[in-house]
């Protein structure tokens, strides 16, 4: 296989996305690919197996500047996080045959120049997916946001929104194992189910039932939110604001229900903030992947003695990957949004 | 003088008050108080000398409830802090003669229950004024805002709003002797000039006459901000929030600019915090009074040997005091609004 001349189903972004995204603002092209590395150089050549399908994506499809991502280039395949097998190496620290995952290309096979932000897979007794997911990214995110950011006590309130997401759902799980009271929303009956029975949410909630998200989030903290990972923004973000405890604590990880506006929404209860004494910040996980050995050491034991319950929504084959990614942002996808390129 | 009952002009909230505050929102009354504590009480009995008029006010005269601090009692005099001098005591703390700041009332004498929020005034070789602003309230605010909250390092940009007040001209100087790049803004000439010339900022603007903030700043900060103090809240914040450099700090302080609308200005640009890894904290300065001692030993000797200057509007009589208070916001103060009540 190596060195062959084979065709690369790719996924191209047509041009910068104004609004909401849609399936055709992405289109498949089909080229060719060399399996081998240019001769001296540090690149490797991978096969891609798993896809992450990822919020923070959207904003790639804008121009921006000044920002911890770079856009996608129109006319060029999308990148993302992903989990592929090293099909050819010039780089020292991976070989064919390894198995890795970080920052690659929307198609079935890529040269990456430079591995530096490849994490090679040392422990495959778990789903190889879980690499865009719980054990990836959007893992390092939730327990960089967690416990990096939100400083969590034992007892304290925790409040989560987009919470069966692949980052919240863990959120809550991390919240519970520390003794925390844990409330999640969600935008489907389906979701809230699954925060209650599955991840063990002591309530959850559905924001789009609740025409009041302060009088919703009034009922189900009582006494307050000491903490809140904040993935959505807009009206949830405002209503929580009113309901934060003294010395609380917001992680900013993403504000999902605003991307696809123009102009984002007025956040109008800032003032909360000083009366409250509450810390807002916003995160970056890339700021943190020096963690990610010791996240592993955590988090492969709760996997396999069954402490952490972990829901993947696979969409199979790349022609799916558009969908799946639009999905995202009209909350279709139940759990972490995989797509399948390859079984191995 | 103790034990003698004398007149005691009292200013009045009438009614919580909407909207602008004017000076009719408050009435001037004349009672009597006896100059002597309950028998077998911790009370204090004050001779009023200094009355401290500071931007939180504003939130006090309308109903909050779950607030820092309580609304005053349409009725009842207004409360704030101030210097004053001990007639009478029941407290094991203080004894006649003692000089004190703390909060009491806006009248010429007050009788405080329970004084344990009263720092005897130690060092009188300064104007007694100062402690209602530089060695008070607003410096101890100024103190534990930069230094506390903001993580200042050498070098770094730093912003500051409504610059010339109580608080953000020592801001702006403790900035300065940390080797900070430091610019102000405020909304007169006269105040930018005093920026400039008297405190030592590196540059300042006139907020009102630049129509485009996020371009003033652009021009003030070609590199971005690092750290923002933040007292003014609405439009101040939103172009900042563009302004801002990666893991930027923000410490809220106040929003003055919102305390006199029926709702606050939405602010749109909070994804910033996210893309820039920013921490937005509020803070209130009650928090971090066991910091005191180590502030006074700080400041003094800085205030001693001519290394910060301290600018106050002083005006003279009770009488004045509704009208210097609702001055703050129209920014007619120029520095520390103080009022006097008697000199000693």
């Amino acid at each position: 296989m190596e060195g062959e001349e084979v065709s690369n189903k790719q996924i191209i972004l047509k041009d910068y996305v104004i609004g909401f995204p849609k399936e055709s603002d992405m289109i498949l092209k089909t080229s060719t690919i060399k399996l081998k590395v240019p001769e001296g150089s540090n690149a490797v050549l991978l096969k891609n197996l798993y896809l992450s399908c990822d919020p923070y994506m959207r904003n790639r499809m804008r121009k921006m500047e000044g920002s911890y991502v770079e856009s996608f280039t129109p006319g060029s395949p999308i990148t993302g996080y992903g989990v592929a097998k090293v099909v050819d190496s010039g780089h020292p620290n991976f070989k064919k045959g390894d198995l890795a995952w970080g920052k690659t290309g929307w198609e079935e096979y890529s040269l990456i120049p430079t591995p530096e932000v490849f994490f090679k897979i040392g422990h495959t007794d778990v789903p190889l997916s879980y690499y865009t997911g719980i054990l990836g990214m959007p893992g390092m995110t939730a327990y960089v946001g967690f416990y990096e950011i939100c400083s969590p006590k034992k007892g304290e309130y925790v409040f989560i929104s987009a919470a069966s997401g692949a980052v919240g759902q863990l959120v809550g799980q991390f919240a519970k194992l520390m003794g925390c009271y844990v409330v999640g929303s969600a935008g489907t009956k389906e979701k809230v189910d699954l925060l209650k029975n599955k991840f063990g949410f002591d309530a959850a909630f559905n924001y789009k039932e609740d025409q009041d998200l302060d009088e919703a989030l009034k009922r189900y903290f009582p006494n307050g939110i000491d903490i809140y990972f904040e993935n959505v923004g807009g009206k949830m973000l405002d209503a929580v604001l009113l309901n934060m405890r003294i010395h609380g604590r917001i992680a900013a990880c993403g504000m999902i229900s605003q991307y696809n506006l123009e102009r984002p929404e007025g956040i109008h209860n800032l003032f909360c903030l000083i009366l409250k004494r509450i810390r807002l910040e916003g995160f970056i996980v890339n700021d943190y992947y020096h963690l990610y050995p010791k996240f592993l050491d955590m988090i492969l034991p709760y996997i396999k003695e069954g402490k952490i319950e972990y829901v993947e929504d696979i969409a199979e084959g790349i022609e799916r990957s558009p969908a799946a990614l639009v999905g995202l942002f009209s909350g279709r996808n139940v759990g972490k949004q995989v797509v399948v390129v390859a079984h191995e």
